[in-house]
């Protein structure tokens, strides 16, 4: 936690009462006392500081002072095949520390049934993983995300829409041997949106409905890897492409 | 586990019999039968087929054909400040899925003692998690991995010979704002060595010590990643960069 995370509806005034893992977290992790001044985020808002004006028990009051504008969003989206979920949880906090501007999770030919059927994701709430990605990166802001039961619907009727501003289309697939440099030419700073499959990875239909959206297939080589390295090395590999001379 | 690893003194002729977690993994995972045909690799050797000859109870032998060499291993070293255990065993296995010759695990001032103390880093073993990340990737092949607890005779007495043959010395430290595709020029097959900092990152006396050895510092950018993030996120920005036209 690198960052205190605020919600607006726990402002009052200018002061802010914490119970719970972040009071918890600035108490036991970073030690803090009455005094001290951290740093402080508002969900969907500023970054600044908030000073420690009391500490009783379990609680964290703290004086907050927002001041300066998160970091820049990459105009990054992801389509991702839904993993189980202890994963997803995973993989989520992991997209957003990296910067991510919509997640739409999908289903496919070969998704678990019952990964789809979980709780977490029949419950639509992500803020929990989402959070923990924007506490690790010094963030404020969520992402877009939605659920998508329906593979055809989503990707022959919604993507267009979806999409309409985004000209680069990837889609992890080890066909062929182009590289994401290959796929992405003339990305630079313009909206792309990766899609990354199931372990086992997309079937010919799934494949075939993509492309015909546009979207250009690319490996990252022989070696299958588990979603939660595949999802940081093709952001990885997108922000640097993105900063390349 | 795409591929079921075996242990050259497993072999009796040429038939293996497993038990336990690969056992379990034919049986209930792959759902496999006798006459079935799986994916086998020999632990620092060839990849090839095992055909199930007989299943009874929690046993499941095998006749194995090994045939092909696995896939090859990018010449890229990765010093690792160590993480928590936890963590150390799911980057351990997320390295060696993506590919890498050497781990050396070393100390550095932002490391927490008791990490360094823990179980298993003085047992000196990490065979199971190398092994996940080689059933993981269909690999055979062990990194070198050592242990060094002291930062400083590490990197002045021991790294001048270690790299002898290696010109590319990344340091990640958000120092400057060089990416690596401005630290690691002229990379393409050469040898490269990554060095990745504990969370809080590397202290000055430990990037001095670094430069002088002929580190690169560059930077992924502001935003701060937990060590299961940076390090497939940065093992998939040196692929990316090996293999740009």
């Amino acid at each position: 936690m690198n960052l205190i995370l605020l919600h607006p509806r726990e402002l009052t005034g200018q002061h802010v009462t914490l119970t719970g893992r972040r009071a918890e977290h600035i108490r036991k992790i970073l030690r803090a006392t009455a005094g001290d001044t951290l740093r402080v985020g508002m969900l969907g808002g500023l970054l600044g500081t908030g000073c420690i004006r009391e500490m009783a028990g379990n609680t964290v009051v703290l004086e907050v002072h927002l001041a300066t504008e998160p970091p820049p969003l990459p105009p990054t989206d992801l389509i991702l095949a839904v993993p189980r979920p202890i994963m997803l949880k995973r993989v989520l906090a992991q997209a957003v520390s990296m910067g991510i501007s919509r997640i739409f999770l999908v289903n496919a030919n070969r998704v678990e049934k019952s990964f789809f059927s979980s709780t977490l994701i029949q419950s639509n709430d992500f803020t929990e993983s989402l959070c923990l990605g924007l506490e690790q990166a010094i963030d404020t802001r969520l992402p877009e995300i939605s659920v998508h039961p329906r593979f055809r619907p989503f990707v022959e009727d919604l993507l267009p829409e979806l999409l309409r501003d985004c000209p680069i289309r990837l889609l992890a697939h080890p066909e062929g041997d182009r590289t994401m440099a290959q796929a992405a030419r003339g990305l630079s700073a313009q909206r792309a949106v990766l899609a990354i499959g199931p372990e086992g990875g997309w079937v010919d239909f799934e494949v075939h409905r993509f492309k015909e959206q546009g979207f250009m297939p690319f490996s990252l080589g022989a070696r299958i890897l588990r979603v939660d390295t595949a999802v940081p090395a093709l952001l990885g590999q997108l922000s640097l492409l993105r900063r390349l001379d």
